[in-house]
């Protein structure tokens, strides 16, 4: 079995060695420039830690590990479009570096190179990984969908929301897993499992990420803290916050959210003093933790020796309770 | 064996009786819109008649066919962003009836379903079809980087001009009757040469249109005659112009494409006339007969009986020396 870093480290040199010689350089730069832009590769790791959880071969594992990293990083292109972000990982994003043509096109063209990395596995087994894979991809886009709309939709539900980082986000955990199960010829249980494992880490990730943007430390978290609520995003700890607030404080809330004249830094601390009152922060954890929980009863249902699960373990209890 | 009649009513039906129930709307109705734009339909048909020339099976093959027009529709959603069309069929284009984000999005949408139709073929045969398919996707996003690039780009030669006619439309054309050709279990000679006629019938075809773009009958062709003129299009019969005109011609044909103060119907008045004397007309259609006679020379070589290619030379002339 693999340890973390030495998976890590695998995947980085797979990274470092992609080249497209392809012409025209204008749409295979913006490619090398996204996938050289780092990041925690959490999804092609999670492909190469639920193949090694069934001993399967990781060398031949490392370009369809690749197809998911190159799928993601082209939802990332044509996300930073449609959210008119100017940075991605503290560099500019490709539509801004080149432009929005440059950055769909270039978009379009590594979707088409994940799926043919992702070809290249055993044909046996290409049906299964390609449904999975397809079907991903659409719950992924449908999630974004309905990230847009929450932005115009006066009422939106928890579950609603719960629903919509389970496909934007979600998803592509679990199906990251379950492929390099699948590569590693696990059971078609242990590879249900396996993804139940992966959908509930990414729950709980992002309501982590919510948490931070608000209640993180800027320097480890690596952007401005309260950006959700200076963009009126309707996350997790706004959703809460709506749902338990006493009247007063619901007021406050919904002033905050639609006064265009308070300036983002005092909206940042109204807010925050408000969650805080109302105990958001805990109340966010106490779900979060119910997603550990639910991630570590599917883990602890597959069908391998309790000590080849560490890693995934230690992986989940790391970016669920990150402060980075 | 079908008839080409008989091949587009199986295939109208299917493209009718395609349903999306899934959520969110916002999503998949631009992909239903699209699709019932209507439109020639040439790239399935092209798949249904190259998997009937072989005598495969048309039923199951309807939906891996429409994968390709489901692949063609993304490309035109997204370039029709990139070019800023207001319309397509004579009707809205899905970023101006809805907006850029959805024509993003669905069209990203529309390019997964289109491997989920592709994806339901024999296992046996899936490998190859993908990485055919896969590899004809990152062409056609090639040909429309380099169409973009060539607007910007001084000097553009003939020889750069087919190229990227060839990347951007004719390789969907070879690509096309070659996915049919597989699942029809032609032999890999037999599938290369319907490719070769494929590529060939899409240079052809697209000389065409740009020939019918200038000396087209407006009411016929169903757009507006000397678009790319007005757009200083650097198409064929411009290159050809510009490799053949005298001093005199040259200089006015470079005027007419450079200052802006000329009226567009005047415009392509004059551009007109300078081709219609260097005789550009009768040399476009040189070019074509060229393609035409080297797709014949490819459907040659296919091992079946003669008789059944009867249906796809009618369709080459059909689509080569159309006036619409």
């Amino acid at each position: 079995m693999h340890s973390l870093s030495s998976l890590r480290t695998k995947l980085e040199q797979s990274i470092a060695a992609l080249s497209f010689q392809d012409k025209p350089v204008e749409l295979y730069e913006p490619i090398i420039y996204t996938m050289n832009l780092g990041g925690k590769r959490i999804r092609p790791l999670l492909f190469l830690m639920g193949c090694d959880l069934f001993d399967g071969d990781i060398e031949s594992s490392l370009r369809p590990a690749l197809a998911i990293e190159l799928f993601h990083n082209f939802t990332l292109l044509h996300d930073d479009i449609m959210d008119k972000a100017p940075l991605r990982r503290g560099k500019d994003t490709v539509y801004k570096k080149w432009n929005t043509n440059i950055a769909i096109l270039s978009g379009d063209t590594m979707f088409a190179i994940a799926y043919d990395f992702l070809t290249e596995v055993d044909p046996a087994l290409l049906p299964e990984m390609l449904k999975l894979f397809t079907q991903t991809a659409r719950e992924v886009c449908e999630g974004q969908q309905y990230d847009m709309n929450f932005e115009k939709q006066s009422s939106v539900t928890i579950a609603d929301y719960i629903q919509m980082i389970r496909l934007k986000t979600a998803v592509l955990l679990g199906c990251s897993l379950k492929l390099g199960a699948i590569l590693g010829h696990a059971s078609p249980v242990d590879a249900n499992f396996i993804y139940g494992f992966g959908e509930n880490l990414g729950l709980g990730f992002q309501l982590q990420d919510d948490l931070l943007d608000v209640f993180g430390n800027e320097d480890k978290f690596g952007k401005a803290i309260g950006g959700d609520i200076v963009t009126n995003k309707k996350t997790f700890l706004y959703l809460k916050a709506m749902e338990v607030a006493v009247p007063n404080d619901l007021s406050a809330l919904k002033h905050c959210f639609s006064d265009p004249k308070i300036q983002p830094k005092e909206k940042v601390n109204r807010v925050r003093d408000i969650y805080t009152r109302l105990d958001i922060h805990e109340k966010t954890k106490d779900q979060i933790d119910i997603y550990y929980a639910n991630a570590l009863k599917c883990l602890q249902e597959i069908h391998v020796e309790e000590n080849r699960k560490e890693e995934l373990k230690a992986l989940a209890k790391q970016l669920l309770f990150r402060d980075f």
